[in-house]
């Protein structure tokens, strides 16, 4: 799919290529057969939430990531929020500022001073290269952010934090099935918290997953999910309303079995969006290191407007009226959000570069490889009209 | 039942007289049959949360309820804590000390310092003649609660808070289908937070309601809910990954067709209780006042030991022993835990004497009325063999 292709975009008045819109993401439940039947003898039980079916998700999690220790929370927020809570950390903490705002909110919930440090313009990640030019004798933890799925540099990470007795929290909410160096992550860091929201690779509907292999850390979280109440009715610490339901539990427990598959068939997606489009001038792919895997849970692409010929708004706009959805993300980055600009400190050139020039395309792990090769298809034809595109604006 | 009953408590040798144990609780979720189908839909839909399902439960709760704004959450603590981050409330907040924990873990993810009220020792709610005396410059909020579905004396509340320009939040956590004057509770102070977690009297699983009259807050929940994110990935407040799940949000939605029924039974559950039980000496029955109704989310009883010849404890004891599970709830009250302790200001003399003399007793709205005469019966003949139980020590 290296030539040029001769056939008009719609926003010129081409024809479309795909039947139907695609959406950036859709989320891929277990078949109802896997579930309706434990769901009725659940729903029967009166034993709706947090019970057994919690509980063998949690052993299955952390069977399946070589870890010690699976919490799961309604949500990866309230993991999050959990995590830094049942930590007791104080001061500031060090975090990119492209990542999700959830992150970010964790840190504020919990009356810490988010501490930004720019990205790596290649994989994305947190540039664990200059870490140690952010950390002051405030500094108590680290947060770093598997972002889209690609795993961040964490030995380097996991260094610097034992050099300076920081905590490392993972905010791995992109990253189940993702591997660093081999090793599937969920191990890394004081904790890891993974996302089960609909769209994930891994979905429970709604919830999350806290991964530690401290013991004390995890007895923590379980109290915090039910109030922080240890069981004698006095609190612990404040702890939030997060336990997850046994039915979010079955659907978790039934996608788990098909991780590795799901996994793959996304590196498969991947692998098409890069073969059919890598050779366009401007088009650059996330960076995966060597050794490493990334669950693409987002797949997000670099528009370079010079060498594209259109920047990533104009881009968005003619695949848009293809029918293809593709979204801005993260975009704004955080310093550059209402809540957290007061928080910046330092430049952030490569943050404002990505977040500016990145654009996730869709993907989702029922996707078939046909629509794949028709965006790839459309990507091509609109570059190739990129100059009479360049000169429509955009309404 | 004002015999004496001359067979003995199974802590005394005597034979049960429940065949099966009986549980303080019980979820009553609407039949299979009623949620099936739409179960189905909503799953191959793939539009899992915070669709649909959710629009409309709002709006029939809303409608039921008599409140212009009803938004649904994933609990009722992410409500409490998101209606006081949207307030943007600072400083104190008058809260009652006998209340579940939830409603001051709320107040402290916000950092706002409870300031604690006492309790009337007839209806266990906050004492609205005293509130005056607790108002300081700092005092930003009243946030009061319907303990155990007992509607809290809104109108004396609403006064001073007016007087004062003091917010009004009122945990409404047990008090779905209470009614204040005639009234259903909902539609008072600035808003109120319902609990729907598998015990209230309105199940959605797991989840809560928050209801105001202030569209602004309501728009402001409903960001709040999903990060606090208003659309255009620019947060206006850092908000809670709390949306409802459509599933959830369907269970609530039936089980609303039934709530007038439902705590009709469980008033009716509680008027035998009481017809059987209330001429013991040392039983005192929660006021609800008159012109009031509560949705008796608990039945909680005070235990006078010197009337009753055996303290709170002893007979709880005893009554496990019988099979029959009882919760010494709320106790220890918050101004007793660890966490809450230092914020104590004032004596709370009235709280005290409720939470170490209060005990739950079983109560579920499919519960038997057979099941309640038993409890009676075991109260009772462990009443008239008062002196005997005395002299056995706990262990």
């Amino acid at each position: 799919m290296s030539l040029i292709w001769h056939d008009k975009p719609v926003i010129l008045g081409g024809s479309p290529i795909l039947e139907e819109p695609v959406s950036i993401a859709k989320p891929t439940l277990p078949e109802m057969k896997k579930i309706q039947d434990e769901f009725r003898q659940i729903y029967h039980s009166g034993m709706v939430t947090n019970s057994n079916y919690v509980q063998r998700f949690e052993e299955r999690a952390a069977d399946y990531l070589g870890v010690k220790e699976a919490v799961c929370v309604s949500s990866c927020t309230s993991g999050l929020m959990l995590v830094l809570k049942a930590l007791e950390l104080t001061g500031e903490v060090i975090i990119p500022s492209f990542t999700f705002f959830a992150s970010g909110h964790a840190l504020l919930w919990n009356n810490l001073k988010p501490v930004f440090v720019d990205c790596l313009p290649s994989t994305y990640n947190l540039n664990h290269n200059i870490i140690n030019e952010y950390i002051t004798p405030n500094t108590s933890a680290i947060m770093a952010v598997h972002i889209f799925g690609n795993p961040v540099e964490i030995e380097s990470i996991q260094r610097i934090a034992d050099d300076n007795n920081l905590k490392v929290i993972i905010d791995s909410a992109h990253a189940i099935g993702t591997r660093y160096r081999g090793r599937l992550v969920g191990s890394f860091g004081d904790a890891e918290v993974f996302c089960l929201s609909p769209t994930k690779v891994l979905t429970a509907v709604e919830g999350g997953i806290v991964t530690t292999n401290n013991q004390e850390l995890a007895r923590r979280l379980r109290i915090g999910r039910d109030y922080g109440n240890p069981g004698n009715y006095d609190c612990e610490f404040p702890g939030l309303s997060a336990r997850m339901e046994e039915f979010n539990a079955l659907i978790g427990l039934k996608g788990l079995e098909d991780i590795e598959e799901i996994v793959a068939k996304r590196i498969r997606l991947v692998n098409i969006y890069q073969k059919n489009i890598c050779q366009i001038p401007g088009v650059l792919f996330q960076q995966i290191d060597a050794g490493n895997t990334s669950s693409y849970k987002d797949l997000g692409i670099i528009i370079n407007k010079d060498e594209f010929g259109l920047d990533r708004d104009k881009l968005a706009y003619a695949l848009d009226i293809e029918g293809i959805a593709t979204k801005k993300y993260f975009y704004p980055p955080l310093h550059q959000q209402r809540l957290y600009s007061r928080y910046q400190q330092y430049p952030l050139t490569a943050t404002e570069y990505v977040s500016n020039n990145i654009l996730c395309l869709p993907l989702y792990s029922h996707m078939e490889e046909k629509i794949v090769q028709d965006i790839c298809h459309a990507i091509w034809r609109i570059y190739s009209y990129r100059e009479e595109i360049a000169g429509i604006s955009i309404q």
